[in-house]
């Protein structure tokens, strides 16, 4: 998606360690006409999937997620990270492993709002090793609904994620994929 | 706001200890109709301010702020609960008290994203004692930016917040009122 990447390029900024920070527009302050135009993208690679809920992980995939779902007509579920858990029975639960804090989160989605039934579009801001999503995919799995697409903001191609979830068979739409970056210059890969 | 009203007393359930579980459409799963009208009664509530910026926090206030946002034209930036902080310099920083989870969280925002220039609506789902919304207030002071609004989902009526917050003279919005509550009704404030 043009839109995106042009934005990353003008705004986003790489520091070391393969970090990107796009913290200006894409997760602490946030563009909601960059991310309506994100949601109708998606909306388009979808169009012909039949989506009931979208599903994300807080805290920056939610306001993409939400936007998105203005355009899907769908209400969305967000993941919770549990400091603690003592509510088994009530939730899915299940584990991610977070690089960038160094620690591993409990992450739970109530029984109530995904079942057997469901057909799950996963939204999230970031792919890089591919942790928080197949969490999520997990979570899914475990509620018996069908992931009928993946719609990730920006994937980092040089980090194993997306060819982890595409091997799978995962419908995954990443709107900028970055194969290399550093101080200078962000390439894109052609879509 | 009637549809909120009518949503909560449809949907909301009352729990032990003064607890409103509105998880099926406010704050795990989300409704964006639901959201789409409570943004825009926001912005016929607060027209006629010169808000450039939505200020809420993670996570349940993002897919509401996002929402709302769209009205208003203006970007969100979400205050982050951080684990751990050694980023002095770069972040406003505050403490508030989560008496839901018998903890207090640093949260955090970037000194980028908010400065004196700004004109700034605070929005969050939920007021009951103040604490976040203080934290909140404390943070826009600390940027020298101007509040000129403060927008809530739900107000628990019967805890101090909203007096708190109305006796230092914010012009503060809650969209519905709750002035007591048990297993079988809920009272709204006339408004």
């Amino acid at each position: 998606m043009k839109l995106l990447e042009e934005r990353i390029k003008k705004d986003g900024t790489v520091r070391d360690g393969n970090v990107l920070k796009v913290d200006n527009f894409l997760n602490h302050q946030m563009d909601m006409e960059l991310f309506q135009e994100m949601g109708k993208e998606w909306k388009k690679l979808f169009a012909d999937k039949p989506i009931n809920k979208i599903l994300t992980i807080e805290a920056s995939g939610i306001a993409i997620a939400a936007i998105a779902a203005q355009y899907f007509d769908v209400p969305v579920v967000f993941a919770k990270k549990a400091q603690s858990i003592n509510i088994a029975g009530e939730v899915y639960q299940t584990k991610i492993e977070s690089f960038t804090h160094k620690r591993t989160y409990d992450v739970i989605v109530s029984k109530k709002f995904i079942g057997p039934e469901d057909h799950i579009l996963i939204i999230d801001d970031f792919l890089a090793n591919g942790c928080a999503l197949l969490g999520l995919i997990d979570i899914v799995e475990q509620a018996g609904a069908t992931i009928e697409g993946i719609g990730i903001a920006i994937e980092k191609g040089f980090q194993q994620g997306g060819k982890i979830i595409r091997d799978k068979g995962y419908d995954l739409q990443s709107l900028a994929i970055i194969d290399s970056m550093n101080e200078n210059k962000v390439v894109f890969r052609e879509q």
